[in-house]
């Protein structure tokens, strides 16, 4: 039904016209079952506000809270702190609050859902790490941009299992190299030592991809906010952090360490990737790439992986580049899966979103969130400090504060740590990591949580047990009542 | 000259006479080396007030720069910034700005000599590594306590080489976790992939060893302030660390992964250790140990690394632990070294250190300070950043209240980030950091920057290349005259 709200506007624009219409079929119906999900978790997110501007109206008649219990029940399928609301009478309901619990206690469905009933697992996950041994690496780590309208690359943009897959966010694409040192050092020892994922005697290498973005339709506004929407810039500091990190790996350890690079542009508009191939030497260029919508032109319905591998090895010669056997099979791939998401956003969004600008209903901050895989839910940073993260935060808070603290709604900020349950004393230091960032944050955003402008929601995960989330902590103060 | 100010004041306490007189010949005249090297750099620190003291006395006479640098050239051996001086006879001359600006010049020059002429590299260094080897280690990872009088562990009461055993200081000893556990990872990967220090097919472990401590002479004041001054306490906290840390490895990794360890007391009075040995086992009691003092009233004049492994041996028995041949062997080699210091601490401070309380000179917060050897000099914390630091620097910035704040000066904070050169942008990171760490420091103890009592120094290091450290900030606003 919520399918009808979107594709049928007849005043929607036609980006997606360039594309053969009805190229590709949804083989195994993967499309549709991915838009019934988004659809499902974001109307969910959509009806808080509906919810609450109905509640609003009649805050102030006999029987208000019985009513709007009912209310609740029927938009959001839960009922609301009874706290919140039984004093309307006296003073006007406090909708901030309520909103933000409602966010919350969305999301911690939304949550639990996802690693109880594992929606986003696809048909395919399992033969992932075969196939990119087979292209010659063992590892794929990916950095996105931290904007909210990138965080469903991994699962839909570009159709990679998002267990097998590392992800770690940062305003700009401008991913922490020490951090990716450290992650490429934990790989190679477990390779050594344990086999895993697969042995050092295999010549595969660790690939790191980062991914900017930027707006067809805005280019000047909707693009990159940390790189002010400027897509060549955005693909130039993206690109001097891959180069910085495969020269950190070749320069502090012999016997010809390296990492295979990959540096990957995304119009937020439709989704349409273009991907800087690495040449044979390993070299990328900021402005020599293959474009998703050149690939989709030239192939044909009912291409096999070799034909569109020819149509992609081709493309790349015309730029003069010639990426290795391996490499250019990986991205062959990504570029088949890509033509998939290209389909999806015509098929459901009429060939380009109408929210091409944020539209987000969160903000999410630390490490974790495996569970957030969809488009413009979440501005997502992964952080280990405020300190650290503080530009990141700032991007975050900007975006929110345009969004949320300008109608009068407070910024929701869900705060996660992911941690390993096998060692000892792991979940006690996530959850004091927990308040250690809350009490960051509200302190750097002081007079907006003055205000009542900035909650928090605290959670913990035992990402070793793939266990559900577990809440700790709240900003939302409900005398010990419906505590998340 | 110093030697004598301090050895024969007659009224100084004998705690050192439970020790054999003139038991262990000073071979190498190592312990002359040491406390020439001690003295020399703690005399310039102490000559700053000395200095600073004359200077305050005439400021208000004719002449008064020329006669100031005269005098600074004498007690310190360098000049003071001209704009510090210039206008004294307007207002008074702000002796604390002109404190902290020896204090960091009198760090720069020790610093760079330090790295220059190597004062602290040790005849038998290079034979370390065979030697921990030999014992069934590959790697030496000691976290102290971060209080200074602690800060001398590694090359004066344990008498090893500060440049192959890695030290990270933590108030209360209370180390981080993953922290250790990421050196850890990092450590096995270079062992299989580079071999380095050892190949794995050599049956050696990580010894990671954490150093509490406490005073026999005021026990319940002098203690380690992060655990109230409670020896037990700080045992145990430090031990359940350690425990940690093992059970993390051993259950994050197969195979058998796993480390030693080792925990040790200092009494700060003496320098005197205790060391909770491990069983065979590798279970590790809190209150039972061996002690320097027994080791050293049973050992002979002129024994053997052997004769004194069977002394070590027998009173390990005596407390029924029985650890592995290789834990005994090394262990014998820190109560040998120890002894020389316990010796040190009698010939040259008559068995009690005068300052058995803080006397520190400035705050050391960030990554490196390898400098750092001498006693009470540095209070020095080991943090990425000051959100996850916080507790350490609160202890510090306590510390320098009272020895500082009460009576009218600034406290000297160095912040510093030692980075690694061959990594492409690391020196720029650590100069963000430094800025980074410079920031939050300066906004956690607003009230005391505000004030003007807080200062800092920004330094980095090229640890890769051995260099000298580079000075990347100051807080002192010196028009550009004479930076740091």
């Amino acid at each position: 039904m919520q399918r009808a709200r979107t594709v049928m506007r007849p005043s929607a624009p036609q980006a997606g016209a360039a594309y053969k219409v009805g190229y590709r079929s949804d083989r195994g119906g993967e499309n549709l079952h991915l838009y019934r999900y988004e659809q499902k978790v974001k109307q969910a997110f959509a009806n808080i506000e509906l919810c609450l501007k109905g509640i609003s109206g009649f805050q102030h008649e006999a029987d208000f809270s019985r009513r709007a219990q009912a209310v609740a029940r029927e938009y959001l399928g839960f009922e609301l702190p009874d706290v919140l609301l039984a004093d309307a009478w006296i003073k006007s309901v406090d909708v901030g609050q309520l909103y933000v619990w409602c966010v919350f206690e969305t999301f911690r469905r939304m949550s639990d859902e996802f690693f109880t009933d594992k929606p986003l697992v696809g048909l395919d996950d399992e033969n992932f790490q075969a196939f990119i041994e087979k292209c010659g690496f063992h590892t794929v780590d990916v950095s996105p941009c931290a904007d909210g309208r990138l965080a469903h690359v991994i699962r839909y943009v570009l159709r990679l299992p998002y267990k097998s897959v590392r992800r770690k966010s940062y305003a700009g694409a401008m991913f922490d190299i020490d951090d990716s040192l450290q992650k490429w050092v934990e790989t190679e020892m477990l390779r050594y030592r344990e086999s895993r994922p697969n042995s050092v005697d295999a010549a595969t290498r660790y690939l790191k991809a980062a991914v900017y973005h930027y707006s067809t339709s805005a280019p000047d506004v909707e693009g990159c906010a940390a790189h002010g929407s400027d897509a060549v810039k955005a693909a130039e500091g993206a690109l001097s952090r891959l180069q910085a990190f495969q020269q950190g790996v070749e320069n502090s350890f012999c016997c010809g360490a390296s990492i295979d690079l990959l540096l990957i542009g995304i119009d937020t508009d439709n989704d349409a990737i273009r991907i800087h191939l690495s040449d044979a030497d390993g070299g990328i260029d900021a402005v020599r790439y293959v474009d998703c919508s050149d690939v989709y032109a030239v192939a044909n319905a009912g291409d096999t992986s070799e034909e569109i591998y020819n149509v992609v090895a081709g493309l790349a010669q015309t730029q003069g580049i010639a990426p290795a056997e391996g490499m250019l099979r990986f991205v062959a791939k990504l570029f088949h899966s890509n033509m998939l998401q290209v389909d999806y956003v015509r098929e459901y969004y009429n060939g380009r979103y109408e929210d091409i600008g944020h539209q987000e209903r969160f903000i999410g901050m630390g490490i974790g969130f495996e569970e957030i895989q969809l488009r413009n839910l979440t501005y997502f940073a992964y952080l280990k400090t405020v300190e650290e993260g503080a530009r990141d935060l700032d991007v975050g808070i900007k975006i929110f504060s345009q969004l949320n603290v300008s109608r009068g709604l407070p910024v929701p900020v869900v705060i996660r740590n992911d941690y390993h349950g096998q060692v000892p004393g792991a979940r006690e230091r996530a959850v004091d990591r927990c308040h250690q960032l809350d009490a960051a944050l509200k302190h750097r955003f002081a007079a907006l949580h003055d205000k009542g402008m900035l909650h928090t929601l605290l959670m913990v995960r035992d990402c070793h047990a793939d266990a559900c989330v577990e809440t700790v902590g709240c900003s939302l103060a409900l005398n010990g009542q419906e505590k998340h």
